[in-house]
């Protein structure tokens, strides 16, 4: 039975849908259909915490859209995971986002994982997300290869360097898997694993494959959110007199 | 492509093979297929921290036996997790247990959760567990209904009862989402989530999907095991020297 799915990049360009496409398409169960979409506007990338607020709005527009064409899962891709409490609060689809799903994999490879991503600046933001996702304890460090989202693919075999720095680096530490924290590192796991002989997480990949398990367990023992204290929905007579945008 | 998975019941006593099973093929996806199995010998039930260290030896039997006939999972069937770990160390199959993917996929579902037991007795090892596997900031309660291993089957309607009450009682404390803490409780969630309106996850069905998941994390993408830290293999070589049955 086919799952639809709705992969959004949450920027204002359509630059990474197509290449993003083709990646996941190559990691997709069969039965999955993937469309890959971006915003009409907005920021082009997320590095800063008031751009990522303000794409959230249209993340969950996109998410309305898609659930009313009834897709059965909807990505939130980018790493900062915007969104994703807010879209599970409004939403009876299945929501995954890059960076809980890939916590939950890794922590299950391995005792304690480390996150490599682009700036510092991108930190605390993220750490702020393992605590809340309660993964405070498998935490070994985060590492920044000191690039930004639009520096990774200008001079690829840098962005390498930089990362098997990073990752030997947190390995030392005592990391036994890697997270890549940014979207747009996907497809470098593969060469990186090669050079470190740990489970480096994509997390693309790992928002796919955790969305496509989610929609097995709503499916098959009808396992979704639970909808007594975070996930509540807001009441749709506020909603309507509001003429909220939900 | 067919997925092979051993359920292994850590017992000595082949009661619960049958309707495991059968329950199990309810939930399982199309392509899985799914062995029962227990002990030739060993308690009955796991509910002396001594009796499950008995057991670890044989569980670990078992699973060297399937992996040689070509298994690609094995399912340790005790919420206490008996020797998940030491499983995976030694093993190359995908190897899970109900407490650990139990909780995976509560603390995805919502933001915190309970898990109902048996007896008081054992909440401290399946706490420590919760520690262990990083849910510590998850973790509401436990609730005992104050019933053994076997005594859910003998008067459902009783077990029901108690049941309820106690997943009202962690729902009243700020549960929402419920786990049942004994892979002996089987088949009881569906009633559960019609009488407190959460997500009840039943152990035995959550490690199923769990390996199935981590199966075809495994083929597609190869993330397994990490062998650095916590799963590095024992070498070979101790192993035929010392005559380990490993």
């Amino acid at each position: 039975m086919v799952i639809k799915i709705v992969y959004i990049n949450p920027v204002g360009t359509s630059a990474f849908d197509k290449p993003m496409k083709e990646f996941l398409d190559n990691y997709r169960s069969p039965d999955t259909d993937i469309t890959v979409v971006s915003l009409e506007k907005g920021p082009w990338h997320l590095e800063y915490y008031s751009y990522d607020a303000l794409v959230i709005p249209d993340v969950l527009k996109v998410i309305r859209e898609f659930e009313g064409r009834g897709y059965d899962a909807a990505i939130i891709g980018c790493f900062y995971d915007p969104g994703l409490h807010e879209a599970r609060e409004v939403s009876d689809m299945v929501i995954t986002a890059p960076g809980e799903s890939s916590m939950h994999i890794a922590s299950t490879l391995g005792d304690r994982f480390s996150i490599i991503v682009g700036r510092r600046k991108w930190i605390p933001l993220m750490e702020q997300n393992v605590v809340k996702y309660g993964f405070r304890d498998k935490l070994v460090s985060f590492e920044a290869v000191e690039l930004g989202v639009w520096d990774f693919h200008k001079d690829v075999e840098e962005t390498k360097r930089r990362l098997i720095r990073a990752a030997k680096n947190a390995v030392d530490k005592g990391a036994e898997v890697l997270i890549l924290g940014c979207t747009v590192l996907f497809g470098f796991f593969k060469d990186l694993e090669k050079e470190v002989g740990v489970p480096v997480v994509d997390p693309i990949i790992a928002s796919l494959k955790y969305a496509e398990f989610l929609v097995e367990l709503k499916r098959r023992m009808g396992w979704t959110w639970s909808r007594i204290g975070m996930y509540e929905k807001p009441p749709r007579e506020e909603i309507e007199k509001w003429r909220l945008p939900l």
